[in-house]
């Protein structure tokens, strides 16, 4: 099996599996509940919240946990619109999001506020000057996506945090989901005020996420209830599901610091060259090293329906995507790649490769070999 | 260890853990993928929306699954109160709900909508009389729990159901949680457009649920985004959880319809009678059968702060709570025992036992000797 399906989802880790399963039998109190096995509870819940806010450089009561990046971008952008509501009602965010960020803003939009959409360039990057010209005096929200999940463009977050320094009002969201461990990104002074991480992504298990919340920032929340999670994320603690995604953080960040990133860029660089090679294929992520994620590989088999060819892969235990799984069952062009400005052609027939750390050498060229064979068979059959 | 905490969370069935590991290793796959690994795991899903609607008897379409109880309400009545905003901005639910309904209200009130709490008598009930002349020609929503969460008083759902039927633009949300699978609820043509269910507290794992959603009845999502669940809850699907929670439902209901069911009444009357022996000792939940849950006894040990109580019993390895789980850290009154007007000495000293299938006689009576000499040195030593 070629798993290069990552940005989709991952396998979890083999020891974050354990440790929920441990967690799951041993600790299975409700860590409200006041005698001792609430309490075991509850100090494994308090551990993973020092371990993870350490992990992302900032403060344990920064981090609430979440049921994934879905519930993240929701109660963020939701969240920071209804308290705030009372200070303007103008948001921004850019054309290529992720579906959890622009279905909020089309619903928020639907309830009376305004959103501006940024246009992206051909490598699928916003542009300073039209952000800085959307800033009103009601605007009270930028968000935008750091890796996007279907291109692996990078936006430029470090100097949008610059920018909204400037402006304490305007509170800014970023879905760090494609990036976590993979593009690094420092929180802490950042102007980062929210961000957005989802377990699954990174070898935890589904159903698991966490968000960060800078000190000061008030949420509306969405699940409101009985005051866990510091009363901005209600009920019961998934505390198996916290203990073991906070244990695939640290090795995910492990793996990413001890070689792994510049391994991905050896696992892409390679698959490039290949790719580059065979006929009718044109590569849509960004050549450029500081504007594309290094494990993310996006590229259009021209004339092919992606479809097909994922199945015919999937015949050979090689599983890739096309556009977003979120996305993939409507056989739609790419909204991504369309608002990048890469044209029908191309967003109709794209194909995403996602590597994890784990992911090798052999597997790129295997995966060549067979991809190659796969288009020159199939372009026979339609031919 | 006697673990009698079970409304609080359950300790999951072992063979639900397992078929939680046994998806999270071989079916990791992204549901939405196009991919085998992706339709295999969309597979799981739709076989479990399938049992999962065939044990609560409603069709597979009407189920999403969700994160957990608190979810599924908040879902629920934002998202009506969202969707079906024009239509008027009248809710009516009780002054005995479980805290994720209450917040949410009172979210809601902040918003501009007008909530009618409805008064409880002594037996934790609300009147239909008052129901009936809180109806008004702006009313969108009812919302009630099933078996209080505290007291296990039981409301009355079925007439209340009825009375709606009358008024199809009032929808009718009931809180299911503590209810399921231990006082049986028909949902069809019951008049319950919508129904919240959480795993954990039937031995699946923590961070699941589902919600019943009435064919025909719309909502504004909560969770925004690829459009997963009927786009009412997007997010990439917990299947590992959802499976494992389809899997603890339909062997919750064979345990009840074993003879399960008639277990609890036995080990609740056996609770009752012996308590009815200890000086001090009051029994707040209702006596009568059809007016309260067989796997919940709430009583007040008078003079005792049930956190001392509590850890008494911790030392033992026996676990009851204080009031409800959420709440327990609030070192006020039960709410829900002031508003059934049992005043407050009683509500400050209350504590909750709540059983599960698996608990014996044996551990009742063990309890029962444990519980007499502890009160009886605590008295000493408090005296």
């Amino acid at each position: 099996m070629i798993y290069f399906d990552n940005s989709a989802t991952t396998k979890p880790y083999k020891e974050v599996v354990e440790a929920y399963l441990k967690v799951s039998e041993k600790y299975f109190g409700n860590p409200s509940s006041l005698h001792s096995l609430g309490s075991e509870a509850e100090k494994l819940l308090s551990q993973s919240r020092i371990l993870a806010s350490s992990l992302l450089g900032v403060k344990p009561s920064e981090v609430i946990f979440t049921s994934g990046g879905t519930e993240g971008n929701n109660a963020a952008i939701k969240g920071v619109a209804i308290e705030y509501r009372n200070r303007g009602k103008h948001l921004i965010t850019s054309a290529v999001e992720h579906p959890s960020v622009l279905e909020a803003f089309k619903q928020l939009e639907s309830l009376g506020y305004d959103v501006t959409y940024l246009d992206v360039d051909k490598k699928g990057r916003i542009s300073i000057e039209q952000l800085k010209n959307s800033l009103r005096d009601d605007t009270i929200l930028v968000s935008l996506i750091h890796v996007n999940n279907e291109l692996g463009a990078i936006q430029p977050i470090i100097e949008v945090g610059q920018l909204l320094k400037k402006y304490p009002k305007i509170l800014f969201h970023v879905d760090h989901v494609q990036g976590i461990t993979k593009v690094p990104l420092s929180l802490k002074n950042s102007g980062i005020d929210l961000c957005t991480i989802s377990g699954h992504k990174f070898h935890a298990l589904k159903g698991t996420g966490l968000l960060y919340i800078r000190e000061g920032i008030k949420l509306a929340p969405l699940l409101s209830g009985g005051g866990q999670e510091m009363s901005i994320r209600s009920g019961t603690e998934n505390t198996p599901g916290i203990v073991a995604m906070t244990k695939a953080l640290r090795l995910a960040f492990e793996k990413a610091n001890s070689g792994g990133i510049e391994h991905l860029w050896q696992l892409k660089e390679r698959l490039s060259e290949g790719l580059k090679k065979i006929d009718g294929v044109i590569i849509n992520t960004p050549e450029e090293k500081e504007k594309a994620a290094p494990h993310i590989i996006n590229f259009s088999v021209l004339n092919m329906k992606p479809e097909v060819l994922i199945q015919d892969l999937s015949k050979h235990h090689i599983y890739v995507s096309s556009q977003s799984a979120c996305s993939s069952k409507l056989s739609k062009p790419s909204r991504v790649l369309m608002a990048c400005g890469l044209g029908e052609e191309r967003a109709k027939s794209a194909i995403r490769v996602s590597f994890s750390y784990d992911n090798t050498i052999e597997e790129v060229d295997q995966f060549l070999d067979i991809l190659t064979n796969s288009i020159s068979n199939l372009q026979k059959v339609m031919g």
